[in-house]
């Protein structure tokens, strides 16, 4: 990156991680941008995946572990987790180790945050057909 | 304020604030109280508007972008965003700075909190014919 | 406790507990998680209410004090709430202590926080035939 | 306080109240805001103290049980929290009570905060000789 | 920026902005993270200044006002409260202003979150030799 | 675990995870809960690392992910980061992996809590030896 990019060059680049990480969904936030706040979008893809998720120091899935304990532990993130969901499925975490994850973090944030961010990961489950998780 | 008053006359007070800031969503809300909390109802009144909003030391506007920075930071709710946008817009922000405001949230309190903020702007926006904001 | 128990009864014990608390709202918590989570469930019920709750430090009422105050705190925990507020009412705070108790939430957590509660506990007072609080 | 009164009255009213429950300590944070924040001072004691506080419909102790439990699970309030455990000691509730109270914290706000309560309580009990907990 | 900028003129723009607002302060931060994490530094300044700072739909002293409010709000943020106070005060808003927005924050965070950042404030006031504040 | 265990047995198979994971670190915390709240101390040991942590279904490395992610979220939990990024070293993650998971929480926590947990890892990596991180 010490070479000179244009502002375009590097949404183009972050756009490419973002549908490889999150799909349809992650387009699906930043085309709800587009007619109110399409600088957020801008920096979403930009910033978020161009800058930060495509830097080689921690691999996809690690990221995925890191951000579902993020969302998880903040609260009121259900949009959030959703996409993060389908996301952690997408770079090869298991339902399972999903499931596990938010186990773990009863014991971090209590069972409150621990059952909202299950419920929803049921919710993706069932959309993709991944219940019952065994 | 250093006469007497009885507490009808600090919850007018109050009342004449909530009005010119909030319109009808702020007094819906009261509304909603009257049956199950109206002493909530009283105190957002008397003391949120009429001790604390009233007070000289900070312009309406300003007052706003504070309280835009301290819901989007609080996550979970929207509800008193819907409310506080409308009442940025009726004290004279425009539809561009509080979406800048939320745009800056992302640094500080991250992008799940800023997409939520950005979002129940958009609503907000849409109801008031404001949309696309350019 | 100091014999020794199987994990199945340390779940039919915290069972009881649940049951006795929360009622049928605990345990459609509960079912819900079968098919995603079991294991979540069986923590809530075998130490949540098995192991934390069925100490005899602090009464049933008091402990709904404290959840409800923690639970308002947190925020994004409404379906919690619900739960909660159901719960205190079967334990023996009256709607009105309730309601107290998120009045005071609004100097420690704000109103926000405040209304949120307050609306969660309309809804459920609504559903038990107890409105108005008065 | 149908009748009429002045914010000096209302001032008077909450420090009376202030007193009984917070002790020296209350005193002190009031005194620390006077050449800061003199109306934040103000406003705690004759509003948080004189109008919610000093409010019939909830005993003492049981709005320290809600407080500790909100403070708890805010996180980041251990000067609060210190001031708060005193004042439930100073209303009735036992060591054991608020350790209970802790423990519980635990499986709604997760270990780390129910740990900075129990450790800001130990420091409390510590300086009133009250340890061991037993 | 539809132009071509490199990694490192982009940390230069932001420089330029963080220097302004922030002062040593801000530049301590960046400093304390190059042998720790240097790219959080650079994407500070030349991602947080130098992208969303600098952009022109929202005063610096608006989007103080904003920052403040959400540091409230977070929670221990203290050491960035620190630093955002000293900037309010550089980019124009007066101390009773600070304050006073701080006193709003009681109504939307409580009266634990309005302490901690006001009494933040005075230390910061203190330093600069602003005490009292009238 | 079907079959039938005693509170002791419990507590020591937790125990031995607890060693593994957190080291004397861990120790320290429980025996700083000895005189005020033991239960809290067995909890953490029997049912947190005994019926959490050491479940196979993710790997102890992928654990700390997650729970770095939830105490960098929750803020205010700098005690327990200290223990847990000195657990995330003694399982397996390097401080550059350590690192990058905060500077990717800046996207979903934002500037603040990414600089606290950040500048906590730099004094763990301090008295290990381990600065600077390249």
């Amino acid at each position: 990156m010490g070479e000179s990019t244009t502002r375009e060059e590097r949404y183009e680049h972050g756009l490419a991680m973002l549908d490889a990480v999150d799909g349809t969904a992650g387009a699906n936030v930043i085309e709800s941008l587009k007619d109110v706040a399409p600088e957020l979008g801008h920096q979403i893809v930009a910033w978020g995946f161009g800058e930060i998720y495509s830097r080689p120091g921690l691999e996809p899935r690690d990221r995925q572990l890191v951000t579902l304990g993020m969302l998880t532990a903040l609260g009121g993130c259900e949009p959030q987790l959703t996409v993060h969901i389908n996301a952690a499925l997408n770079v090869g975490l298991t339902p399972q180790q999903i499931i596990e994850a938010f186990l773990q973090s009863a014991a971090y944030c209590g069972f409150p945050r621990a059952l909202n961010a299950t419920l929803t990961a049921k919710k993706v489950f069932a959309e993709r057909g991944l219940l019952p998780v065994e």
